[in-house]
């Protein structure tokens, strides 16, 4: 099952404000309106680097072929997942809801329609993971070694890594990736980020993903 | 097919030397046995600024368990990849010359020697990608976006990518990814990688490979 | 003024293990003792991903020629500091305890010992600094802008910043800045940020600043 | 003497192109009007990390104010710099030639006009600097460590640093200390690597710095 889950997170809209204003050796200890001002300011003009000192530990647990675009945000960020080497345990795998069609245009990777025989397509699927999961299985009932028996696990199979961001690192993350080109998989990941940084940051994120970049 | 091409680098012994070298308003224009000495100490020393100048361009083919592995390594790396949402051709699989057992020390990812019936493991192996390999094809045939029709992809499936990363950079990898807990397929792709940096850059190589981090 | 003062931080020995032990599907609630073996194992072997979780945040107040070589260490740090540009209160400037003689060994900056005129030294350097400050002075009241007047004030001169950096990122500074070939006025800010963190990550500070990198 | 020399460098137009094609499994052996026309879709939508694979490796020459806020920039830069701990060499100061005035507005540094006075502020500059090298001097030949000397020295010293550095990272370097808020004294070295990158990387280099980034 899909999940991000908030472990822990460090700072608010006033830490942001206050690695701003050590510029101008000002210390706001109440955000004003001139505090959200400045921060406003700051995102506008891609004055990132206050926006670096927030930090915020997930959870996350996502298939791995959206891990694999996941990954590719790297500045700002720390990661420790699963591995498959030393784990053995049941794997779990995604199944699309929408059997969406192919996009003639390259720049979209799918129309928001499903295609015609959906449900002949979902069954294909569903049975092409359970026979991997069942040579799976095999393999290491005869012994071979996870780190092996593995590679014939689909990419469809769920993945877990804890991760730790920036606030910064987030924002750009979810601008990308909430894009209309981006896969409406990792959309969705990127957006339930979105949803626990509004929360616990609701002026400086406003003011990042609204921001030109 | 695995493979590891030197595309393009920059720089040699000489460079990382003068990078040194000027920290002491020194410039050297042919290497002596002094600027041996330096590069020796500065890597046993762990200062390994001077190495992050020199920079090399890879292709590279592995197979996606590999590449997750890979791509941890992030710091002094810049990477673009094959992507499976606007690829369709024809998926390439690893399979294991030879079918290593467990090794209960979960450290060891496997042992060196192969299960007892190696043959069957492999063909079971071989079944189990070709199945999914049909399935893929039968997905994009009735017109299923490629970005899901992949999902159902073993994750032993070979992918490419264009691979930037400095001298010290490559060493560390190198380091971590051909101590005895690495997996063999892992190494192979590190040795590759060493070989390529042992001919362009001998002395520095050297004395990074060898040194105690 | 020299200061280390503690502003923020997130998580603790346990958030470490935790993020190690992912790999393994596992979690603990409290630290055992085979948390703190593996703490150890961690810090020994050179696995140091689950180190850049923790955050800490810092206000450091240093000379600048501290800071120049306190900002060479880049990788899991983010600051923002206080600028000359923006600000024209009154400058203050750092004057050795001890005026320390040349060593003739570059390696080190200087010997323990004080050279033989050292309270002429100290009277040199602190009129010098005293004519630097009042020529600043004069040029701004002559209406020069305050990021050109700046430009004749001592390297000496106290700047102050806020600092976000991951308990791997300290580890790694501390080391290399408590070595005996360090300034000694950088070792002390070291070793100033070493109190802080061995009082939060105590387990984790002790194994990373005993392992051989 | 400030100065800006470009020593080496890696790559081309086609690397970027070819960085980027590999998602698609193409390759350009000639740059054509369709990858002209990709770069500037990738710059334009800010997907940058084809621009990340060249590299540039200068000698830049600059006083000490402009490097402390060229040196923010470190995601993807390597840098070494000559030391005052280990050199006594006669430092070289900086002085401005237009004794700019302060702007009221501090979002500016300074107006572009000279303040009245302005020969007797460059007087009074030239003077505390003459007077901070002589006490240097002194200091040095009363056996001075160079690590304390060079404290006194002012902010407007040259020092002297190898710079390597990605296209991508250089491009957002120019963007950022060419604006009109950049200091006067650090746009003229951002403008001086510029037109080193617009020789050898034209197409990338225009595509990039007129993107809204």
């Amino acid at each position: 099952m899909a999940s991000v889950e908030i472990l822990d997170f460090m700072g608010d809209d006033l830490m942001v404000v206050n690695a701003a204003r050590v510029s101008f050796e000002k210390e706001s200890y109440e955000l004003t309106l001139g505090d959200e001002k400045l921060i406003n300011y700051l995102a506008k003009h891609n004055h990132v680097t206050p926006f670096f000192h927030p930090q915020v530990q997930f959870r996350i647990r996502m298939p791995l072929f959206v891990a694999r675009e996941w990954y590719r945000h790297q500045i700002g960020f720390s990661r420790n997942e699963v591995s498959r080497r030393y784990v053995d345990s049941k794997p779990e795998c995604w199944i699309p809801h929408v059997m969406r069609e192919r996009d003639s245009n390259k720049k979209q990777g799918s129309k928001e329609e499903p295609v015609e025989y959906a449900d002949v397509c979902k069954e294909l699927m569903e049975k092409s993971i359970d026979m991997s999961l069942k040579c799976y299985n095999e393999l290491l009932a005869m012994n071979v070694a996870p780190e092996l028996a593995r590679t014939i696990l689909p990419q469809s199979m769920y993945t877990e890594f804890i991760e730790t961001g920036s606030l910064a690192a987030y924002a750009r993350l979810y601008k990308l990736r909430t894009t209309s080109d981006a896969q409406r998989e990792i959309q969705w990941y990127a957006r339930e980020i979105g949803k626990h940084l509004e929360t616990k940051f609701p002026i400086c994120w406003k003011a990042l993903i609204s921001s030109s970049e």
